[in-house]
């Protein structure tokens, strides 16, 4: 089922789409409250109401490779990062490219949406405490990721994590198709089932040092064919089973 | 003036300290609403409500030669990490130390509680953004921040942000003292005046880039002499014009 987050005149709230329609929920893992909205009567936000957006770093084999590294560079553990909350956009925000980088790239990726508070919990009961999943993509200042202390500028900056259009909480992540197109052409194209870190693992790894609340948003990382974006690109990374999210570039 | 956060029967509020009184405030920038209540019978939290928790990593000198670095290691700009906003503690939270570390350190900070968002603001005008000072504890787990690809576990486990115990709306931060005593003794001892890059430098900064939000955290960076801490140990951190931040150190 696709469940979606959206605004409308009495404020931000959550719905189950179906057959073109909206019918509200008590809150995101709540029942339908037998109000139902037209689709085209609701704004869509970002699809999480997060504390944390964990995100993980090469954690695709190939997009290690293509970053530089080569076999002794591939983690024994989940190479983790966060982006503020702050940065979250949701699917129909543009991404705006900043003046202060000179190499703003995407980087589609799968994001797991929490939905039961984890604490601890190991790989085999991870997926109990998901809610659903979503597409977003890890904007990155590629330039300010090699020259800064840390990646919070290249990783965090206003509008780096679009997020949508909806979660579906009916999917399987251990193999689904990831592509990413700008204007049109094909860039990325992965399967999950190349994960270093499977959803499960990643999952027990955060939840070991940093309790995840529902509504937490977990990037799983990017496969290969990462590249620069310009303004007046438009983007679209899709994953089978949940849908496409687009967004445009724009002048910041 | 010294405004705290609290939870109180009805709910997480705002108040003024006067006299061992708290006048309850309409919200964190708010007027007094005529509650008054007694100091004894609110529990304090942490003086924030952050969608950002932002921190500036080698930003004493002094801080930067004792963790190896030379003067080619002084940056040229901030060098900024994030912590997740689940990290935040309030005044009386234990710091619970972590199974997977064996090296838990503590980091005594001023922090800055932003009032007024800033997006782009010039140093000159950042600090009529800011609501008001508090102390932090950045606990970092410094095995972790140098082994693993970014400094999230390190500097980002839960209860790895301790502030408050208020803050202070009536503090000039250019030259203020900060000393660190573990078990009654003093360990660390700065002025603010060493900081590298100040509090207007780093907020501008930040807000090139990331938009500061009312109740964002912004801690500033640690002097000289941080250390181990050990389960059983207490620690408190002085800034004066504020008051002093306690925490106890209990097994994970």
């Amino acid at each position: 089922m696709q469940r979606i987050r959206f605004r409308s005149t009495a404020g931000v709230a959550w719905g189950e789409l179906e057959g073109g329609d909206v019918h509200v929920l008590s809150g995101p893992m709540g029942r339908r409250t037998g109000e139902v909205l037209a689709v085209g009567d609701v704004g869509l936000l970002a699809p999480a109401d997060p504390t944390s957006i964990v995100c993980v770093g090469k954690n695709y084999a190939d997009h290690v490779a293509e970053m530089g590294g080569d076999r002794s560079d591939l983690p024994s553990e989940p190479g983790i990062f966060l982006k503020s909350i702050a940065t979250l956009a949701g699917p129909g925000d543009p991404i705006r490219y900043p003046r202060w980088t000179e190499d703003l790239q995407y980087e589609g990726e799968l994001a797991v949406v929490i939905g039961r508070e984890m604490r601890d919990v190991p790989a085999e009961r991870a997926l109990e405490h998901v809610l659903g999943y979503t597409i977003a993509i890890d904007v990155t200042a590629r330039d300010k990721q090699r020259s800064d202390l840390q990646w919070a500028r290249a990783k965090s900056a206003d509008g780096f994590c679009p997020a949508g259009p909806w979660l579906e909480t009916d999917l399987d992540p251990s193999d689904v198709r990831l592509t990413t197109l700008v204007n049109g052409e094909v860039r990325q194209d992965g399967r999950t089932r190349d994960l270093i870190f499977g959803v499960p693992e990643i999952l027990a790894y955060v939840s070991s040092f940093l309790t995840l609340h529902p509504g937490d948003l977990v990037l799983t990382g990017t496969p290969e064919g990462v590249g620069p974006l310009a303004v007046g690109d438009a983007i679209e990374v899709r994953i089978d089973g949940i849908g496409a999210l687009h967004a445009d570039v724009e002048a910041g």
